[in-house]
């Protein structure tokens, strides 16, 4: 997985500091994860295609983490885009995207699909062998969703010195990355797991923002390999995080432990602060692989 | 009169170049015209206080017009506007921007005043003794509106050693630049011809864009001392430009030419061309007097 933070401010874009955006890779798939105002200048400034992107997440309609969404939508028009385009968002994204669309008379020449999102529970987005996507219902002032995404491992790592040994032949070599046993020159059975690398878990990232802390959250993203939490605020603004329903970096690093995640990163900071590093030393009492966004930064895992 | 370019190109933003939008400022009242993404974004890279904005004019609902406003209107609530802010432009414009506030539950905590244009002619928007502001309707694939601003210059200026000579009184001075004549210590009427500079003509800054070459604009904007006219294309893509209804450089400068302004600046060029300084060299083979477009280009006259 490979994720470029394109904005990590919360509330509105200044020069060097845009909202909420993220593009997250898996397997050569491109997903844009909210579309903060200015998004599309970041995709181009960061070199990312516009095209590349095959689905849109939009966790709510605060106009920090979806003003960027009509201008992307008309942009990938005006480049000439053929292929549809997914966006997953809360129920009423349809019709304001149509509606501005309806009145510059501006229709995509490309499909564009809308999946509008109302459950409470977490539901099932997409499933395919290579990945999988899910909602994270989140707690905050309107109807607001995260997003797991988990990256498929299906194939198992051949161990080839056991390979050899077993005289295994070489066409077999397939079916045992997927599990099956192996059956050596002579006819003996060779069980799966003396031929492989016990499997490796599934990569999972887990985007939760814009939520205050919301413990409810932890069985779905439980053992995440990445975590990304809002943290708007620091302890210091506890009451404020409180009644905007926003949380704290020290909240987000409680939701990092307890749900045993490998690695915590930091973002939707609120622009009153001068120092972000900051965020990181508060979160750090709690958890200890805490990384912060920053418009630009790259995280491979 | 001093015009700050924000953004001039057409279609969608890059890194350096944003769409279209400008700060006009008039006897210490700034109006915005057009609010392409990211305006906000630049009016804080040019240093322009947010809040000093006191009226916003849409020229069309294209998203390279107005897919900014959203943005804006949201955090004018966030740092706390309370004045009043008035948008001028097309019918539509208050169906879009409400829907948004009312998905995001983000209603602003100042009186957001929409006034819809539908009209085909020409119509006086606000006018006070200051300015006067109307509208320029143009030739486009949807409706749109140009902007005629012009200052009003109600004084005149004393010529100070007349003044002295007939010996006027100081506290006649307010009422003889307001075009009264004046009474000298021994009684005499001087006329007030004698004791000012000719009037100057009031400034007139007309805005124009997006339009096919259309002629019947002149009447309107005859003699304006600053014509900001749309040049997406060059000659070599007159087709294309009709075909869109967008202008060239030499039609830009043909209206320039006709309508007897003193200046001409081109804007709204398409991203296709590498070497913006070309529309110059065309507009001036038609109009001498023509600059170009930049973001952060101040131009005071």
């Amino acid at each position: 997985m490979k994720l470029t933070i394109l904005g990590c401010f919360s509330a509105f874009p200044k020069k060097n500091s845009f909202t909420s955006s993220q593009l997250l890779e898996i397997n050569g798939k491109s997903f844009l994860i909210d579309c903060g105002e200015g998004a599309q200048i970041q995709l181009r400034k960061f070199g990312i295609k516009l095209n590349s992107i095959e689905n849109i997440f939009i966790s709510h309609l605060h106009g920090d983490h979806f003003f960027g969404l009509p201008g992307l939508i008309s942009t990938l028009r005006l480049i000439g885009r053929t292929k549809p385009l997914h966006i997953y968002g809360p129920l009423g994204i349809k019709k304001a995207i149509t509606l501005l669309l309806k009145l510059g008379d501006s229709w995509t020449n490309y499909d564009l699909c809308f999946h509008e999102l109302s459950s409470k529970e977490s539901i099932l987005l997409i499933e395919n062998e290579k990945f999988k996507i899910e909602t994270i219902p989140l707690n905050h002032r309107i109807y607001t969703n995260g997003f797991l995404f988990t990256e498929i491992i299906n194939e198992q790592k051949l161990i080839a010195e056991n390979v050899i040994q077993y005289e295994i032949d070489k066409t077999q070599y397939r079916g045992i990355k997927l599990g099956n046993d192996g059956v050596s020159l002579n006819g003996d059975l060779i069980k799966n797991s003396l031929l492989t690398e016990p499997k490796k878990p599934h990569k999972r990232y887990a985007y939760c923002s814009d939520t205050c802390f919301f413990p409810e959250i932890i069985p779905i993203i439980r053992n995440s390999t990445v975590l990304y939490h809002e943290s708007t605020f620091l302890d210091s603004h506890y009451e404020l995080a409180k009644k905007t329903k926003h949380s704290t970096a020290k909240e987000a690093a409680q939701i990092a432990k307890q749900a045993n995640v490998e690695m915590l990163i930091l973002g939707h900071f609120s622009c009153r602060y001068n120092n972000i590093e900051e965020f990181k030393s508060e979160a750090k009492l709690v958890f200890n692989n805490v990384e912060l966004s920053k418009d630009g930064k790259i995280f491979n895992f």
